[in-house]
């Protein structure tokens, strides 16, 4: 069987019989990537903030020309996704995917007007607020709703509803995955940012988290007020003040993530993304964020200018930020340890792994953990008790592949984060290619999107070298992937013979990757 | 010796005696980076246009914040170029040593007022047209004239005036220079763009172009229409119409340079950056453009606006924009054997050598080289003679140096682009490392600037992976370098250990690549 039908179990679905009504009805207006599947049904919502405002009185679909990390708190609100640009790994088809919600992307034939707040497909326009469907199972949009349900197994796995005795789906998709989970020898963990992630992954088979982005928590409402304090700070006295702030609430997301995953290991990647991407891109936006502040608007306006990247993927990211602002990444593991040693006193049993992200040399990394060490030290003493944890890092940059004999006499285990890898070793921006990719699978130079299954000869080279020379210097090196390869069986495949320990994928993937890491075992 | 010495004999120089004076009546006004060696004076032009203005009526040295490709032309008529941003290997820098032109960069003191045309520095404001003298050798900013003349072995060797046999400075020069000549084993070509460059580093020692960038020759007053015409084309057959009006200016370029390199091998690559660096940013200079072109402004933003990138450094450029539009790489090939041909009727002996960037799979050259080899045999047929030639590819993205095996099955040569394997394989770009690369350096997380030198573990490795792959299928595959690295003494040790036949760099670093040649082949 293809693991990937799997999905189709767990996406909501819609009612057959009113989708082909509202097909018949000619209410079919357009059709995109089937990006995320699943069907969703509301009210179109042309912003992150309108999706967060109507989204109080109802469900909404959420329709963007692309999104940004800006918009995650309304992805989050919506029901299902619509972009207008963005292929089948853009940010919203990721995004989407990671959160297990349908969407549609790259839907060139839908025009969107911001100003006048309407869209425009199939020669019909509707307005902000008016209902629309998508299915993105089949990456159709329709005008007007179409009832859509949960699927079985989600309803009694997650949702703890319905009786598993009396649903057949619910009992033949158990026994399949029983069968897997034997067949397999990799570890199959989940990417997960929040306590209802990791639970729903956890649910679905996952035994343990290798991705745990901590950026995604700095967007929350109620903390990036804090977190561009801290960006815009001009001494480093004045961002740890700012970043106090934010190590209570740090803190209690790691609480619940440990509680979530007590005795599976979590990976907790520190800051990755380019400090600009935190900061509002709207004049309006900004002049409120000065007055928030109470720092004058060209003084912030200059910061924000000076944060501009010709490549952020290329920028002042990831470990970098972590060397130029240390005080960040202590701040970050203080509020990791402080989390796993309160958890510890309350019975639960944390496994934290640190993780450094987009390490390319030895020397970064002894920067990072003679300080980083120092400060987790000081929590125990503090605390008055320890944990078992490991120091890591992530393998994105080619370099680190190249060099990872050297990378493993400090990293207690591996990482590859193969998105930014396959970005990097291919020089393929994940955000620009779909200007490309498209031409070369027409011409034949690529039997299939290098971001959707890994590019095995390249990015999967880097890989096999990586495993080689880190396994020379430390036998027992634990290795792992964290790309959205990991939900994709054929990477999986690759994994599983390269001699990975296990792979890591968005919850709703976790299934697939346990069935294919059987299958690789069996074949 | 420090190869790099020599470079101060090649330099003009300021008159010390005029200088000393200067410093002494406190004219100096800030102290920036030392990026291309030399001295140089003029009237402050604060803009390309300006400079180009200016130039026709006195010397000038163009200051701006920092330099992109659109200021070519203006960098080009300046004796000197002086920017506030930006590191050793910024625009500014890396074509500022290009054209051995004095360069001053990363000049922090430096506040310079685009709307009041001022610039402020040391408590002194300077007002566009005022005097401004920078050395390049020290990073010296200076108010007003000092007096500056061409080095003895450049006025000699390179503009034909005075007496060799009465400069001890030559005669030191071109003893050194034989000496090493039949010392080395490596060959050392340059990187040149036009017939007078070409001529500059034939006479300071070059055997051959390593890197000709077609795309220079765009920016020209007189093409820049025509290239512009057919990035707006919104058809195949318009595209195609104009690029017939770049194909006669083309050839021409190609026959100048052929017969400034006759007997010797040009490797000219074929279109390489992003278009959208060919169209202009500004809204008065788009609606310009829009009136010369005959469309509508709003369309023609549109246009450009659709190509803006997140990441240009990882965009649609190099092999992948001859992929979308073939068009564009057939009229360079047909170009270039025209030209060939008409060179080799009048007597010349072209050597040419047809270079397709940004290649990463196997896959594309195949699909390019169907193509591009048609039109080579079309030209032969109508011109009714043949040229001999090579048909190679530069090896800068890290997966052709992981798969050169199976790129050297098509490829008769490869030219390692060491500034973008750097960028790539290190995860940093040029233009935005300089935000944390000083910090890199200070915490001694970097022992140097790894594109200043290369690096030798990580880049360096991919390299020597990428020659022995490469050799395993090809035992005669003819290896060459062509980034910034080909003039850095360390970098032309590591090329010389490493096997390959050549190194390729800027003009006025000729001799020293020749000098670090010698030592690395005698040490």
């Amino acid at each position: 069987m293809d693991p990937n039908a799997i999905t189709q179990l767990l996406a909501p679905v819609f009612n057959m019989e009113n989708k082909n009504k509202a097909l018949s009805a000619g209410r079919l207006m357009a059709k995109g990537l089937n990006a995320g599947p699943g069907a969703a049904s509301g009210r179109i919502a042309l912003s992150a903030e309108k999706a967060i405002e109507m989204s109080a009185s109802g469900k909404v679909v959420l329709v963007r020309f692309e999104t940004s990390p800006e918009d995650l708190a309304g992805m989050d609100v919506a029901q299902g996704i619509l972009t207008a640009r963005g292929g089948m790994t853009s940010h919203a088809a990721v995004v989407a995917r990671g959160m297990g919600k349908p969407c549609v992307v790259g839907c060139g034939d839908l025009d969107i007007d911001y100003d006048k707040n309407t869209i425009t497909a199939g020669g019909r326009t509707l307005n902000e607020g008016d209902n629309i469907s998508i299915d993105g199972t089949t990456g159709e949009v329709l005008e007007g709703i179409v009832e859509t349900m949960e699927s079985e197994v989600i309803q009694i796995l997650v949702e703890g509803k319905g009786e598993a005795s009396e649903s057949i789906v619910y009992r033949n998709f158990y026994k399949l995955m029983s069968w897997a989970e034997k067949a397999k020898r990799l570890g199959v963990r989940t990417n997960a940012d929040t306590p209802h992630d990791a639970e729903i992954a956890r649910s679905l088979g996952a035994k343990g988290i290798g991705l745990c982005r901590t950026e995604h928590m700095f967007f929350d409402e109620d903390r990036i007020l804090a977190v561009r304090e801290m960006i815009v700070a001009e001494t480093t006295a004045e961002r740890e003040k700012a970043l106090a702030k934010i190590l209570p609430m740090q803190r209690g997301d790691f609480e619940g993530i440990f509680t979530a995953m007590n005795n599976l290991p979590v990976t907790i990647r520190l800051l990755d993304p380019p400090l600009h991407e935190f900061l509002p891109k709207e004049e309006e936006a900004q002049a409120e964020l000065a007055t928030q502040l109470g720092v004058p608007l060209d003084g912030l306006q200059q910061r924000i200018e000076s944060l501009i990247e010709m490549n952020p993927m290329l920028g002042h990211r990831g470990c970098r930020l972590g060397i130029t602002y240390p005080e960040i990444y202590k701040m970050q593991v203080r509020a990791i340890f402080e989390a796993a040693v309160n958890c510890k006193k309350k019975g639960v049993n944390p496994v934290p792994e640190v993780m450094i992200p987009l390490v390319g040399f030895k020397s970064e990394l002894a920067f990072l953990n003679e300080i980083l060490l120092k400060e987790i030290e000081a929590v125990f003493a503090e605390k008055g008790t320890r944990v078992d944890y490991l120091m890591g890092t992530m393998i994105e940059v080619p370099r680190a592949a190249i060099t990872a004999n050297e990378i493993a006499e400090i990293a207690e285990f591996f990482s590859f984060g193969t998105n930014d890898l396959t970005q990097m070793g291919l020089g393929f921006s994940r955000d620009d290619a779909g200007t490309f990719i498209g031409d070369y699978l027409t011409k034949k130079i690529f039997p299939y999107d290098p971001f959707q299954s890994i590019d095995v000869a390249g990015v999967g080279e880097l890989v096999r070298i990586a495993c080689e020379k880190g396994r020379s210097v430390k036998p027992d090196l634990k290795l792992g992937i964290c790309g959205e390869h990991g939900g994709d069986p054929a990477s999986v495949h690759f994994c599983h013979e390269v001699g990975l320990n296990y792979v890591s994928c968005s919850p709703y993937r976790v299934p697939v990757a346990i069935l294919a890491a059987a299958q690789a075992n069996l074949s």
